[in-house]
């Protein structure tokens, strides 16, 4: 397999990006071809032992900036990574395309050089949204921001091939994101997509899915917004989630003194008294105070990791032709490796002519 | 003062809003006025001590059931609590009604029999949302679902109103919230009210506000957002809240044997050893375990208290002409009681004269 990887994107290319990428042909086997600034990218490759790996760099030493608009940025700057990469892909000289960088560059270029999908109306970012028991997938992420109702059923169309095909679920379960179940809840779009949603006889659709079905009760494998308020809730999420940990730090912080001050009481005063077993008592007290300590850190540790996009890699574009994965901006080496898998899973599972296949085997059958 | 009270609406009706009713009654020395079952009403009142309170019985027997269309029950139920209570405000015989019901029927019959404030198109929700270092006042958070950006204008020129008067804030700052702080962030709702609201020059307009900057940052006093997307993050927030206590919760379930036995390993092995300070020992050790075991649950439940709705009783429903407080279907008495206390306050400030004389003055000056 021939991953491109765009070697010049995100906060810390290309030191976490090249690193990225060698873990990645190391582990797979694969051939990753790294586009961006060539001078940049062989100096940093200089730094590693990459004998025998499959490693491939072309020059694409246009940079697109985060204040460009992107779709004038693409069509102005065919040697920028992103339009070199992705040229690569539609040419079938790679078989994916994976970016850190400028996201509205990646996507505005998805849209241009790999085209849709046949009959997809939009495309669509899926995002591994952590729950109590797991994750839910949840799209539109951020691609497509004002959504008409046919837009959204083609978005619960690709999360349900999405869902099967990498996540391995034979019947994935399909909720809409609403602030109720009733369907008279949500706004137009809501209801209308409810109503549309409900004539469908290839998806699982279960209805309305509330936050808290989502989140603790785990009612749907795939959650279905539009962009705007996709790409809105992740980031409260993001955001809820740093809040609590922010406050706990500074709760702690707060409090540490005095829970340290009366923890260590009864072990001065067992220092103060003299006798044998006076350093016994000392070991004991000291033993007795840090160990439970890590109760305290230990839980929103562990969550932490789960809420960490690292461990997912990156949101995949759905509706392209093409795969094209689109990591977080400040991925390290880790994460962009774990991009790569992500691409090859996609690879691997033909999402692409799936997606092709079930919106052709779907037209066939008569909606209701 | 007269508050008038869904005596029958919420979860734990009579009993938590009666209890309520008598807290606020005693507190202030107001008049509270119990709107519901009479009967019901006056049994609840007979099992505590009311005398020199000022409590008033009406009998408002038909009951709203939640599953009712709430426009067409509140013209059909004219002696259901809500259409009761609200036409008491209507003729002057109370000043506030609140209520723990049919949150639906309470906003429609409040509509209906109050009416809008001259001037106003749609009415909207005012929650406190916490945040890091406090709370942020997040409107609309649930009455109007579909949105025109002139809506949103307006919900924020009554946000203004309500954080000077009610939080004391001279100069609010306004924030528009969207998931990114660029002026082309958001759907077109939210771009084309953000053009609207750099207009105004009576609002302290910060621009978009995206989660992190709401709940980190705290760059803004008063949050805009349509009803269904400020009704889905406030319910989005109190989901990842839940996710992270639960999933907490489970983590220290699941390592709390573990961190025991470590935390006792010590005080085991000084009581197994012989000599005069054993029991010392001992005892320095297991004080020394279980103190230091609150940093663990302390901070989660400060966060806890502070993201409770009953701290802040209920959202005040602005824009119609009369103060309507919705309260949480879940309330207890204490949070009955601090929404009868939102309800004083409201009144006290003029808020409803004040954002109509806020709409007047500001129609004296030309937009840009």
């Amino acid at each position: 397999m021939r991953i491109v990887l765009d070697a010049s994107g995100g906060d810390h290319a290309p030191q976490a990006t090249v690193a990225g990428a060698i873990a990645a042909a190391r582990t797979w086997g694969d051939q990753i071809i790294l586009v961006g600034d060539e001078a940049a990218i062989r100096a940093e490759l200089a730094k590693h032992d990459i004998s025998n790996l499959d490693l491939v760099v072309v020059n694409a030493p246009e940079i697109i900036e985060m204040t460009e608009h992107p779709a004038q940025a693409i069509r102005r700057k065919r040697n920028s990574p992103v339009a070199v990469g992705l040229r690569l892909v539609r040419e079938g000289e790679a078989d994916a395309f994976v970016s850190a960088g400028h996201s509205g560059a990646t996507m505005a270029g998805a849209l241009f050089i790999l085209g849709r999908i046949r009959g997809i109306e939009r495309p669509c970012l899926v995002t591994h949204f952590p729950t109590v028991n797991g994750y839910a997938l949840l799209l539109d992420s951020g691609a497509t921001t004002d959504c008409k109702p046919e837009y959204l059923v083609q978005f619960a169309q690709m999360g349900n091939v999405y869902a099967q095909k990498i996540a391995n679920i034979p019947m994935p379960r399909i909720g809409l994101l609403a602030n109720g179940e009733e369907s008279n809840k949500g706004d137009k779009l809501v209801q209308d997509t409810h109503g549309l949603l409900l004539q469908r006889p290839d998806l699982n659709f279960v209805g309305n899915v509330e936050p808290k079905d989502m989140l603790i009760n785990g009612s749907a494998d795939v959650v279905v917004a539009d962009g705007f308020v996709g790409n809105l809730v992740l980031k409260f999420g993001e955001g809820v989630f740093k809040m609590i940990t922010t406050a706990a730090a500074n709760n702690i912080k707060a409090t540490w003194r005095q829970n340290l001050a009366l923890g260590l009481l009864p072990t001065l005063a067992a220092l103060a008294l003299p006798g044998k077993g006076r350093w016994r008592a000392v070991i004991a007290g000291l033993t007795g105070l840090s160990l439970p300590a890590s109760l305290a850190v230990a839980p929103l540790l562990a969550l932490r990791k789960r809420m960490d996009y690292r461990s997912h890699g990156g949101a995949p574009l759905l509706g392209v032709n093409g795969i094209a994965i689109i990591a977080h901006g400040k991925s390290d080496a880790l994460a962009i490796q774990n991009a790569i898998g992500q691409a090859r899973n996609a690879v691997e599972q033909r999402v692409v002519a799936t997606i092709s296949h079930a919106l052709e085997t779907v037209e066939l059958v008569p909606s209701a």
